[in-house]
C-alpha cells in the first residue's frame, strides 16, 4: 500500500480507514491512524494607554518584520492562557484578556487564528528569544509598510474598528465567507 | 534516545529539539518532528421555529445519547465550513451559520470546541452514518437526562442565555478562567 510518490515519514501510506470518509495517514505496519487537522494560533492586540505591542521577529518567515505576539497553542492550554504565554515569551508582557476579537480561518494552510483584545498591566516590555524588539506604537505610528503577516494587518484594522465596542461578535478573514 | 517506557509509535523519542522550549516527539532516524497540538471541534447549535436540533449517536463514545451535529475540523476548512458539514453528515441539515456562540477550552483532553449559532434552512432533517435518529426539540423538551457530554449541556444553556442577543462575545466552559 505504501506510495513511492509521497514523502509521508516511516511506513505510512494514504488510505480511507474503515469507517471513515477521507484519507488519512496509516502505517503499515501496526494500522496506527495519523489525523492531521488544523492547528491552533493563538494571539493578542494589547495596548497600554491606546499603544498596541508589536514585536520585531528574530526568526524566520518574515524576520525583521513587525508581528503581533502570537503562536502555536500547545497541549493542555486553554486558548487565552496560549495567549497569554505567546506574549510573555515574545514580549515579556504581562496582560489580561479582555475578549476574543478574531477568529480567523486560513483554509489553505490549515490554520485557525484566534486573536484576543488584551490590556497590557504594565508598559514595561523586552523582547524575548524569538523577538529583535519590541515596542508600543499609538495607531498612526504602527510600522505599515513592515508588518510581517496579512493577518497582523486584519487584526490591528478589526481591532481599531471594534474599539468602542464592550461586546465583540469576532471577526473573520477578509474573504472568509459566513 | 529511545524510551522503553512510553509507546510512542515506531522510532519516536521525546525530547526537545534545539530553538525550542518543550518536548516534541523526534524521529530518531529521520530527526522528523511531530508536532502535536490541540485539535478543533466545531459544532453547531441550530434552529428553526425556536426548536433545536439534536442527534442520537451510533457510535461509541456515548452511543445511544444525544449531542449536538459536532466533529473535528478537517485539513483546508473553515471552522464554519467545518460546522457546516458535520451538520450535513450527522442530521443531513442545511444550515446559515449565524455567529460564535462559545469556545470552550478543555485543556485536559486538548480540546478546542467552536460551537457556532445557526438557523436551520428547513426542519427537513434525518440521521446521517453516525446517528441513529435525529430530531428538533422545543426548549423545555430537551432530553437532559440523556446528553451525551457535559458541553453539550453548556452549549444549550449558553444559546438560552444568549438568544435575545443579536451579538455574542463567545462563551466558554464553566470553569475555564478569561
Amino acid at each position: 500500500m505504501s506510495d513511492p510518490k509521497n514523502d509521508d515519514p516511516l511506513n505510512f501510506s494514504r488510505r480511507v480507514p474503515e469507517g471513515d470518509n477521507r484519507q488519512r495517514l496509516v502505517c503499515d505496519d501496526c494500522g496506527f491512524i495519523q489525523y492531521e487537522n488544523p492547528r491552533i494560533v493563538v494571539g493578542v492586540v494589547a495596548s497600554w494607554e491606546g499603544q498596541i505591542l508589536l514585536c520585531r521577529r528574530a526568526i524566520a518567515p518574515r524576520k525583521g518584520y513587525w508581528t503581533l505576539p502570537a503562536g502555536y497553542l500547545e497541549l493542555g492550554e486553554t486558548t487565552e492562557q496560549g495567549a497569554v504565554r505567546e506574549a510573555w515569551e515574545e514580549a515579556r508582557a504581562e496582560l489580561a484578556i479582555d475578549q476574543l476579537l478574531a477568529v480567523y480561518s486560513i483554509a489553505r494552510i490549515s490554520q485557525v487564528q484566534m486573536i484576543y483584545r488584551a490590556w497590557l498591566r504594565s508598559p514595561r516590555v523586552q523582547p524575548g528569544p524569538e523577538s529583535l524588539e519590541v515596542a508600543l506604537f499609538p495607531p498612526d505610528r504602527i510600522p505599515v509598510d513592515d508588518i510581517a503577516f496579512p493577518s497582523v494587518h486584519w487584526a490591528l484594522k478589526d481591532y481599531q474598528e471594534t474599539l468602542a465596542q464592550a461586546v465583540i461578535s469576532p471577526r473573520t478573514a477578509p474573504f472568509q465567507q459566513g
